[in-house]
Order: C-alpha cells, then structure tokens, then sequence
C-alpha cells in the first residue's frame, strides 16, 4: 500500500475551555480535508492523563504524500481552517517495523 | 471496545547513526512488551520528512491503562529496554472523533 500516515500531535492545555476550542477546530479542518482529493480517514486521539504533554494527536491517512501536500493548499484549507492557536508538529510517516 | 492507544512520538536526529541505535532499542523494548498480558499490537512510525521535530512515532495498543503501567513496571523492561536516551512523550489515548 502505497498511502501514508499523518501524525499531528497537539500541545493543548488540559481541560477546558481549551479542550472544546481545539475540539471545534479540529473539526472545521477535518470537514475541509475530508473533501480533498486523496484523503483516506482521520482520527482524533484524546490523551487519558491531564498531565499528558500533547493532549491531543490527530492521525489520519492520505492516498500519498503529494495528495497531502496539495490538501495543505487548497484555498479554503487556507482561508479558514489551518489557522491553529497550539503547537503541533505534523509530519508524514510510514510503519516500518511491527 | 475498552483498549487503549499508546502514542509515543520520540525526538531522534534524523539520518545515521541514530536512527539505526533508536531502531535497536525500540526493538528490544517492543520485544519485552509483547511478553506482557494486555499487549495486542506496535507499529513503529517513520517520518518521511528528513526536518520533522519527530522522527518516529510508537502507536500501540493496550488491552487497559492497567495493563500498560503494570508492563512499564516489569522488572524485565526496568531492567533493560526502558532506557532511552531521545526526548519522547509517551500517554495513553481514546478516538473521540472520526
């Protein structure tokens, strides 16, 4: 299989009302990227443990990397959805050993 | 379902020597914890991107947090594979959103 995996791990606080904020951004973005051309699925992972750095990591899978790029700049990705008031360090990934 | 999802992003430099010595350790350490009751799977992530802040990422399944802090306890895994030397965020998680 040739698709790839994006991991997104975001530091947001513990609690609200962050959690919510991100939560409803989280899904503007996820609406928006849902209709891009390569997009396989999403999945929102909410830590268990308030003291958790990243509470929040976003893993989702694309047809290609080159599908993700173009993902990234589509005009209404742009014009509303990729702003995100919290570190995140998105990058994309392959499963190399189980 | 009940399990849970352990994320574990590590922030190894990117080429060699260490993603060779990053790779030898996390299999020793995923060779102690599949030994331990509850372990169900481990897929080690690699980044695509040679300027990503992680360069892997561990995504594991637990069948309980339970059973994964007792595993982290084991004196097997104290005794040897739970020393790393890379920076790395380790927290159990849900899917709340798809």
């Amino acid at each position: 299989m040739d698709s790839v995996i994006l991991i997104n791990p975001f530091a947001v606080p513990a609690g609200e009302p962050a959690g919510e904020q991100f939560l409803a951004g989280w899904r503007a973005a996820a609406d928006v990227m849902r209709r891009q051309e390569g997009f396989i699925s999403t999945a929102l992972h909410a830590s268990l443990d308030p003291a958790a750095h990243f509470q929040f990591v976003n893993v989702g899978r694309w047809a290609s990397a080159e599908h993700f790029q173009r993902a990234l700049r589509a005009p209404e990705f742009q014009q509303g959805a990729a702003g995100n008031p919290y570190p995140n360090f998105p990058s994309l990934y392959r499963v190399i050993a189980e």
